[in-house]
């Protein structure tokens, strides 16, 4: 596969649309000179180590032979180039060994990954996840333990959450923690869908689980978070934590999907008794703008594929000359770019504190930009026609990739019900509010009338659409929450590249805002209809 | 996989919606218990005999050694079922064996067959497309060859068209035809996406196959359709054309895929001297709509999975009691029944002979219903959560399968391109002009106020854009021709629906009318800036 890292429309939606130097303050050291090394560092990662990984990984798979999970060929050597060249450390601690950069500058490096490689990019992902949730919960003497071997992507980490009665709804967990009288505790019980929950590119592993301990109440307020590793910290023995299956998936076939059995392991409980949720949700957030970056980024590898295919397949003319091509092409190449500022907008609200922004646009950047990232891989595989469907073709596989996205790290369902339930209740739409402005002044400031009124049709449309969610009835919200979510995405999406228009003279990128102002601006007052969808109609399915 | 013919709804949107006993004079012998008999015979046949082999040939997949392609255990056991019960000659000329029931009904059982097993129907499907094309172009003897054969399912058939350089553009194809003294011709060429081009299901198989005869006209004027048996007629010598290869595919993976090599092969002309693509096109024609009916099959297929998914599976509730889950699969169940309804009324257009309408209706739909294929299919994955994207699951084998429908027989781009170009440019819109006028009559005649103003609108929608279509240039016309279609398909689909529930008391199918006009028609006025999407913004693709 090849892949080349899209820095000049990555560095326009972190800098120019997701207004990344209003960090400048926060991060003196860090300058236009460095953020450009670090996005070409990590471009040539992805597209000389990683990309001709992606394909022959998806071929070989991954197989569990004695309680061992061999990784596919090469991903050890790939693996040993990511560790050497820092990368998992980047947003990291800098006490123990990370670079202290803003969390929005790895998340773009993260897009990079994710797009040369999927399967691949989960391994460092869960790292994060795991070096997220001790940096934020951890004792001192587990910070110590784990965050550095962690940073240096030595160690690397897993989330374990479902169990098989119990996927979306934690609170069904049953996974037991006795206490011991050293003070750790004995897990017993069985985790699925474990990513990279047992591989061969590390000599320790380290899985943060979710069980309960003995005589907790019932329900999400008796979930507790734990520390269990691979080989005990105390004198290297094995713990009792193994992979017994991997699921065979449609796709990102080159991760393994472990079912972990714990049995009697030895975990250490990380944050408070009984607050695993809110503990676990540290690594969720975060995975969830992860996984929507992964939409992203497995949508550009998908519309790059297509868009060279286009260049070069005849069909009496080069078939990117047809205008049916080329309005796919550009159907992409626009909502990626949206997609994209979306998720990196997340990452600077995260990176500049502003929570309630981060809050209101994590579940957008996870739910808009994985639906995206499985409608243009549907789009990469019409534009080659039959060799679209044929695996060599190399389209197929990102069909299979993507389509994971929007079910993990909480289904999109689950994404467009805390937007609503969680972020518009929980601030009766103050920061949706200020997204509406922000799309009206946007809209306001184009320099384009076309854009200048599909984006302010479009900041009312998401006005009257955030007006009903906040009056309905739950029950009638929760109908119309998903199309909701649609709608505040394309509206953001529109305000964030009309941003970045307003700053610089790219003519590519005024184009591009006012083709997607055209297909995609133009349509979202047609959701209201399906967001003030009630819940009456819907007793019709028998 | 358990699969049940949903007879109901099918007897509802091809009696009710596509106006079947329109043809009750044309077909004097036939009655409704016949019909009854005949979709419960399919649904049967369906049910107990193709929806077991279903995930095991995906799993199996086919394999060609040395010149034999195995199809997957089991498969041959199924044939001789479907052989056996005269199911391939349900509407052949009744001359050679076959029933002569109308193609409408031949469809709908093809739906079920579909729906089942999409990898095994494609087998009888394309025997029906060699059938057509012989009874409608072959000479006598060629008929008294070769359609009884094919008829009672004995021997199956194929279609040659596409070669490596020569996809959707046939007039680029070179396989050469060099005449003989004996009248018949020696075919040279490779042909590649040959379905079920080989196996070892039937002992001949009967090849139709376009080739250039030596000093033709060039481009598509030169091309002429051949016969080309697998074993000769002569003497029943093996002929020269053999499988070199199978395609790897991303789904369908119990169907071969071929690519063929003649090498002198004997083929004899069918129809006349370089007139093969219109004999081609009387394949083609039913293959496309065929190909729509396996959108809906598979759609079909996916909803049954996710709907008892959804009745079985917990978190917290019952998933199927979440607004969200309730919704997607409402939006499942109307847009297949939309979708059988358009494929229904264009089979019932062919068979009552009225050719505007069948030629209107074939392109949406092929393509209006195989996007709605993808589209219900990938619902059904989102539905089951992670076990969707598990291959255990069983909804990811849709997602796959049904990914190839928009793609085969004519990608859905070129069917907007034939919609515009050949069928309202045809005949000025006049058929347009009486679907609307449907539409218009529908609506009035509607009891539901919301549906009559939904339907009415959508009506105005389309004459607007077909208006527009007709008079734009061509090359914004072929800009904005793949929305034009998804619209009409959006105004088709409802029209039947509201005309099928004129007819009948059913409530149910009135609550899902009335919910396809909330979450569908409401919509298909925000595809017009799609439609009036000019060439000249495209250009901002480099």
């Amino acid at each position: 596969m090849t892949y080349t890292a899209p820095i000049a429309d990555m560095r326009f939606a972190l800098e120019a649309c997701a207004d990344f130097w209003s960090l400048r303050a926060r991060y003196p050291d860090l300058d236009e000179d460095l953020l450009a090394a670090i996005l070409e560092g990590a471009g040539a990662l992805a597209a000389e180590t990683l990309a001709p990984l992606n394909r022959s990984g998806d071929r070989a798979r991954v197989s569990l032979v004695n309680d061992v999970v061999a990784a596919p060929p090469g991903f050890r050597e790939a693996y040993e180039v990511f560790k050497q060249g820092g990368w998992q450390g980047l947003a990291a601690d800098p006490t123990y060994g990370g670079q202290g950069l803003p969390r929005s500058l790895a998340l773009a490096v993260m897009e990079t990954l994710h797009a040369a490689n999927m399967s691949f990019a989960l391994l460092p992902m869960l790292t994060l996840g795991a070096i997220e949730a001790i940096e934020h919960h951890g004792a001192p003497d587990q910070k110590a333990l784990y965050l550095e071997k962690l940073i240096s992507g030595e160690w690397s980490g897993t989330m374990n959450l479902t169990e098989p009665q119990a996927g979306s709804d934690l609170a069904a967990l049953t996974t037991k923690a006795a206490p011991q009288a050293d003070g750790s505790y004995a897990i017993t019980g069985q985790k699925i869908f474990i990513t990279w929950g047992e591989h061969d590119l590390a000599p320790n592993i380290i899985h943060l689980v979710l069980a309960r301990i003995e005589g907790a109440p019932p329900g999400s307020k008796g979930i507790s978070l734990f520390i269990v590793p691979k080989f005990r910290d105390e004198d290297g023995s094995r713990n009792a934590v193994r992979c017994i299956g991997l699921e065979e998936k449609m796709g990102i076939h080159a991760s393994p999907t472990c079912t972990m059995a714990y049995e009697g392991a030895t975990g250490w409980l990380i944050g408070e008794e009984n607050h695993g949720l809110a503990a676990m949700f540290t690594m969720m957030n975060a995975a969830r703008l992860n996984v929507g970056m992964e939409g992203v980024g497995v949508a550009e590898a998908a519309y790059q594929k297509a868009l060279a295919y286009a260049k070069e397949r005849k069909q009496g003319l080069v078939i990117i000359e047809h205008p049916d091509v080329r309005r796919m092409l550009l159907t992409m190449r626009a909502k990626i770019q949206a997609g994209r500022a979306i998720c990196y907008a997340c990452a600077v609200a995260a990176d500049g504190g502003d929570k309630a922004m981060e809050d209101l646009l994590t579940p957008i950047a996870k739910a808009w930009s994985t639906d995206l990232g499985v409608e243009v891989a549907s789009l990469g595989v019409q534009i080659h026609g039959g060799m679209g469907f044929v695996e060599e073709g190399g389209a197929a596989q990102f069909y299979r990739d993507a389509r994971i996205a929007p079910i993990y790290e909480g289904t999109n369902g689950i994404q467009a019900i805390d937007l609503y339930g969680r972020k518009l209740l929980g601030d009766r739409g103050e920061a949706m509010g200020r997204v509406i402005a922000m799309a009206r002044d946007a809209a306001a400031q184009s320099k384009d009338p076309r854009v200048a009124a599909r984006l302010g049709d479009a900041a009312t449309a998401l006005e009257e659409a955030t007006d009903y969610m906040l009056s309905a009835e739950r029950n009638d919200a929760l109908a119309g929450a998903s199309a909701y979510l649609s709608l505040a995405g394309d509206v953001i999406g529109g305000m964030l590249m009309a941003r970045g228009v307003a700053k610089t003279e790219d003519a590519e990128k005024a184009a591009l805002l006012a083709f997607y102002a055209e297909i995609v601006l133009s349509r979202v007052g047609s959701y209201l209809p399906l967001i003030k969808l009630t819940a009456a109609p819907l007793a019709a399915l028998t």
